[in-house]
């Protein structure tokens, strides 16, 4: 039997091969006995089949190898593919040949409950669980939907540095490194970057690992996370908001397309994914106040939402909500004046449903120099670091308009999972760094 | 006129509206007039199309509008698209009406020669020219073709973090950051997170920024570059091989399919990628030496090739050459031992044509537990930061195997860029973190 991967069939291509004999290798994950026959789970990491050993059907020596299976053995098995309609995916396979490639000897995760801090400890072999499996699916797909949607959409992948010498947003939240010689820190966004390229590409996006040194251990937090970023050149808060809806509808309507099968096994209720389709409601900063304080909030206006505002405000509608037009001082530098009510700026947050929380921050961009400049001399930001930033409004200055989404806290609520530690294969937090 | 993105017709669009008034916006490239009229090349991020500004057609007011414009300006334009295979893009528009948006003074990057400080300086502003537009547009559709590559597959992503505890290959050349009191270092490589993730999923890959502090200035090495990484369980060296071949080949064929247009402004010789189609010449590491020394070079059986080495073999051949089987000592410890000859590796890398390098490194892992535990003690790495990559082995350990490909690399050599410093929007050197 051939050790090469071509060799083996797969099990997610089982349906292709009923009534034939093939081979396949992947992991124990559970085995029974009855009497002369036993059943074992296995998983190939396109699928789980049963396996169904009769002692007459293998002879002695598989027989016996099959009464001595571990969990997380690796083995190579033959037989015949049956239809089975009470298996796992609906087939099954009934053994002519058993193999151990190699054996496992106390798997650390046994099929019961395990404190989160263990399971963490073990993130490398937590992995192969059946709702972590599911979990990272759905990011997966996720992410090459993220791809797709812009991709379609004629947008440009600029990809922004990680290493940077200028400054995001706040340097109290950056990780910093020694540059030969110089300081470098870890970038908290790409937007700064990817506004410089809108005059080359119009409408350019990027997308990759984030980073905030705080000192948070919340449920929402991780200090290196996935956001994918775009920005549009004549674009104004209104056709961002636009598209952010509709992107956010693409994402959680491809989930429900091509995940459907890992979203039932993680009980997610689809219904709510369902309804989740353009427009979503908007309201205002100015409105969002009077109506959380309606409800019992003590928010006062100037102030940014709170994490229980989020909840609060997120539970009055079913879908996604977009609160635009915050106060100047309770945002970013870089947003632009709200000609209308010059205490606000043009920007709008995205708030799931479900308690999930912010996961889009965007804005219209202030493109006029002047106004710039005077709110990094406010704000106290070192004006030579944003020499090059200054100089898109200098050379043919331009309406524009971005968003962020995070990655890990979009695929929390698509998939339901209470803490974003499970969204990311290998979750930093701050005090997690290993595996 | 509408401000917004939805407002404004796209360049690229312009051949569905032959023969009708449109309005779109962007930057003047160049003016020049003829007496009455006046011909402006204007630049949308989508496209360049000719305006056509005569006097007797616009009024006085944009007349005068249209001498003034300097190079970058931001203009709205309105005007009747006409079919012309003089122009660039075939289209051209008959203005009759202009309005400046924003005006910009002196743009830095004239149309002349600047010398290459000068240009990684105002990197911001140079991503607006005619070349480096072609150039990250093939990077763009090469990134796109990549995850598309491995979706179509059923690879499933799987993100490593950049952030690690543990060591990847050597500790000199790794950035370094304060982790809230521990020390983290900057992932080189997702290889070792990614091969925990097979059993769960099977085949997967990673794909994002990796890091080298190395003091190297030649014109293949960045600090921070793009790196994509799939993994195969139940691959052996030889699936391996077969698997890049077919990767890279779907790389080429995708630029050629979809970047023809930036291909032939790169001035490529479009023959040399055609070719690019599986098997690859393969030779062996010692078949390597042999022809090596054949045709001069100095090489001892031994060591690793040098990047003379590399284009001598490339010249060979009119393809990329994979050379498989190093010596177990010019490699890394995860590479499995060659059971037919235990002093190498099973491993391999490519080398593209026309002297562009390396541009995949890959290998069968290591998946016997007392091997690579003597190989950890041999080289003297800390044992305990690799005893979850152990564990591996412990518990159902099995045959896999995967490769990294470098993207600026790949893409200097499709695009024919001398050097990586163009294939990456912001680029990050010895001597380079901004802007």
């Amino acid at each position: 039997m051939a050790m090469t991967e071509s060799g083996y069939v797969e099990v997610r291509n089982l349906h292709r091969h009923v009534g034939n004999t093939v081979t396949l290798a992947g992991w124990v994950e559970t085995l029974r006995t009855h009497g002369k026959v036993a059943f074992a789970l296995i998983r190939d990491g396109t699928g789980v089949v049963q396996c169904v050993l009769a002692k007459k059907e293998v002879g002695e020596d598989s027989w016996e190898a099959g009464l001595q299976l571990t969990q997380e053995t690796t083995v190579e098995v033959e037989g015949v593919v049956r239809a089975d309609a009470r298996s796992p995916g609906g087939y099954e396979l009934g053994l002519v040949g058993l193999r151990v490639l190699a054996r496992s000897e106390e798997f650390p995760i046994q099929p019961k409950e395990h404190g989160i801090e263990f399971l963490m400890d073990h993130r490398h072999l937590w992995l192969r669980s059946t709702l972590q499996r599911a979990v990272l699916r759905v990011r997966s797909e996720v992410m090459q939907a993220v791809h797709d949607f812009f991709y379609e959409e004629g947008f440009t992948r600029i990809d922004s540095p990680i290493l940077t010498g200028s400054i995001g947003e706040s340097a109290g939240t950056l990780f910093s490194t020694d540059y030969f010689g110089e300081k470098a820190y870890l970038a908290q966004t790409g937007q700064l970057y990817i506004e410089a390229a809108c005059p080359a590409f119009r409408k350019v996006y990027c997308f990759g690992p984030t980073f905030r040194a705080e000192k948070s251990k919340t449920r929402r937090h991780l200090t290196e996370f996935w956001m994918v970023e775009p920005e549009v050149a004549f674009a104004d808060s209104e056709a961002n908001m636009r598209l952010q809806e509709r992107f956010v509808s693409h994402l959680v309507g491809r989930a429900l397309e091509r995940c459907r099968e890992e979203l039932e096994i993680l009980a997610r209720d689809l219904s709510k994914l369902e309804r989740v389709k353009p427009p979503f409601p908007r309201v205002s900063y100015t409105e969002a106040v009077e109506l959380l304080r309606s409800r019992g909030s003590q928010i006062e206006w100037g102030q940014d939402l709170a994490g229980s505002d989020e909840t609060l405000l997120a539970d009055q509608f079913d879908m996604p909500v977009m609160v635009y037009n915050y106060p100047r001082a309770a945002k970013a530098f870089y947003m632009k004046e709200n000609p209308a009510d010059p205490r606000t700026v043009l920007c709008n947050d995205m708030i799931a449903p479900e308690g999930y929380g912010e996961i889009i921050g965007g804005s219209q961009r202030e493109d006029d120099l002047g106004r710039l400049l005077a709110r990094i001399r406010e704000e106290g930001l070192p004006e030579q670091a944003y020499s090059w930033y200054l100089d898109l409004r200098r050379y043919g200055t331009f309406v524009h308009s971005g968003f962020g989404l995070g990655i890990e806290r979009t695929v929390a609520w698509i998939t339901g999972r209470s803490h974003v530690r499970e969204l990311i294969p290998f979750p930093r937090m701050m005090n997690r760094l290993s595996p």
